[in-house]
């Protein structure tokens, strides 16, 4: 294990070596993973979303230097789920450390999909967590929006910066509902373009028509512990979030913290230092509320549900039997049979093997 | 069973509420599943995808008129995941129905966001099917790109038109590496803008780098089965993906397919014909080529899986005790215990609990 001791004493060949440890998902990264938990916990992460064009890449760039400045350790994990087959991951490793490359106060890593449902949620966290331990005092999580990617970051970060730039169409289509939900910053980069203003309006005011009680919900926590029973909210409306003695009920009473829209050029370095800014001050928020102790437990909570499914398929996969999925699947695909039909099939026939061959044990 | 009935003789009422009744999956969705199966598999799934702002709702409401027009039944599920929250989904009904009201030949049906993982995938897939049982012969998906969602469209569509639009910023960066491995036909819509030209050249310039054969395959598969063998794919790089007798070997063969590059102005009805046109010839080459029942199996696989997945879940959730669940999900949070030492302590304490269950029934 002294890559691990490595990894937390800051070197940073290390902690790549780490990271792609982990990635290759072995009896030896779970154990790699075990030894490092007890250091994390101390980073602040700070996801970075928004559409392609917006300029995202650079802001990240930017951000990361200015946080050098003012010497804080950062971690930047560029996730591109849009690039699953090609090598743009390491493309990009190459394109952002230019302006990087040789301070030890920085650390890159771009993670590419996985094939797994959630692969890359899993991965993502577990970089995370070695970069937290090592000591990167920020760790920056950049994904490409919109979609499902955009509702995980903002389960994974602390503080989510959601980037837009003008003139990409019609505002209101642009600014979609959801985007309101899981920003804590807006940064309108770009902002010497024709409509920054009006976007930036365009935010201002639809953040004005969202502070509704009602709107103001953000959790989307699945498996939550209600007056000590287990409950799964996954297949309710996140209305519904339920809250007991376990989970602070601050959902409502926390949830004060109004979005706060900053304009920048990233490509000039144009309001960087009031998006740090922006980034303190909901940091600060977090600590003050009850809200940062709720949004590690819902990520935490999240994490666990990832690891527990993970392990469950690969579980039932170890225990079917090949030839009768060939003959479901061919089932299924002639229309004989639904899939969910065939899914009860499955999880019957795969408890019946195990119960066999534990009365043959006997 | 007669709402079933209904729905397949293709009572507009009836539908709805069908589907209503299958994403509330109790046991009735089931049952109707299993019911309408046996008439699914006719319809063309056309993905339409592509980031907020290109103009893709209105592009769609132009397609189902255009189908319309040449007396093909189509029915339209708009997936909003960046809505998890509010009620997005209900005013996307009643705006995209203007075009459309009072003809009972176009079915249009908004989804958003469910709270579980893959949960939104698995009703999109239900959905489908009963607009497919139903007599629809063109089922429209459209999804918010991009990240996961466009992986997932991929997967669920037989044909997926990716929307781009000009004066996105740069357009090397707008347009992903993963889009080209998706894309069956582009949309260049809002064509009389300025760089429409452009952003169609760069696409056109990337399909041709993009003909080499290792870029050819596409196949996101996860259960395959590979000479007899049950092979999880899930964890390795798509480029692995194992193709055998039951999975027909035509990756680098039938891939010969080079996405067509369409110029639109969705607002003025303008390219819609070129369009249409693009994607009956995809259609055609799917009929010809091996790739259409290679697309359906994966599609198929992928659904089972997902359901395999949530009722894994499901299972182990009933067999936890909340007692410690909540002990160690406290520990995680305290840093006193890693989330996969968590997730194994889970799974042996619910083997535990049900082995215990059996002895004493003994």
């Amino acid at each position: 294990m002294e890559l691990v001791e490595a990894a937390l004493a800051g070197n940073r060949r290390a902690i790549a070596r780490l990271i792609t440890r982990i990635e290759n998902d072995g009896d030896d990264a779970h154990a790699s993973l075990s030894q490092i938990y007890p250091y994390t916990g101390q980073a602040h992460i700070v996801g970075i979303t928004g559409a392609p064009g917006t300029g995202k890449s650079t802001l990240v760039n930017e951000l990361a230097k200015a946080f050098r400045a003012a010497n804080r350790q950062v971690g930047v994990i560029a996730v591109d789920p849009t690039s699953p087959f090609s090598g743009g991951a390491i493309l990009g490793d190459r394109v952002r450390m230019r302006d990087l490359a040789g301070d030890s106060g920085v650390f890159v890593r771009s993670m590419a999909t996985r094939g797994s449902l959630g692969g890359l949620a899993r991965a993502t966290a577990d970089a995370i967590k070695v970069l937290d331990a090592a000591g990167f005092e920020v760790v920056i999580v950049e994904t490409v929006g919109a979609g499902q990617s955009e509702v995980e970051i903002a389960e994974t970060a602390h503080t989510v910066v959601v980037v837009e730039a003008p003139g990409m169409g019609d505002e209101v289509q642009a600014i979609k509902a959801g985007i309101l939900e899981i920003a804590d910053v807006f940064a309108v980069n770009k902002a010497d373009r024709e409509g920054a203003d009006r976007t930036a309006a365009a935010l201002e005011m639809m953040l004005d028509l969202d502070q509704t009680p009602s709107s103001q919900t953000r959790s989307a926590s699945r498996i939550v512990i209600h007056h000590g029973q287990l409950m799964e909210v996954a297949q309710h409306p996140p209305h519904s979030t339920a809250t007991g003695p376990d989970v602070p009920n601050d959902v409502s009473a926390s949830r004060r913290w109004r979005p706060i829209v900053v304009k920048t050029i990233a490509l000039r370095g144009d309001g960087i230092p009031e998006l740090i800014q922006a980034i303190a001050d909901h940091r600060q928020y977090l600590e003050t509320s009850n809200e940062l102790a709720h949004r590690n437990r819902i990520r935490l909570t999240n994490e666990l549900e990832h690891i527990l499914r993970d392990e469950l398929m690969d579980q039932l996969l170890k225990k079917i039997d090949p030839s009768i999925l060939v003959s479901l699947m061919t089932q299924v695909a002639d229309r004989e049979l639904d899939p969910y039909t065939a899914a009860r099939q499955l999880l019957k026939n795969s408890y019946k093997g195990k119960r066999q061959r534990r009365s043959g044990d006997a």
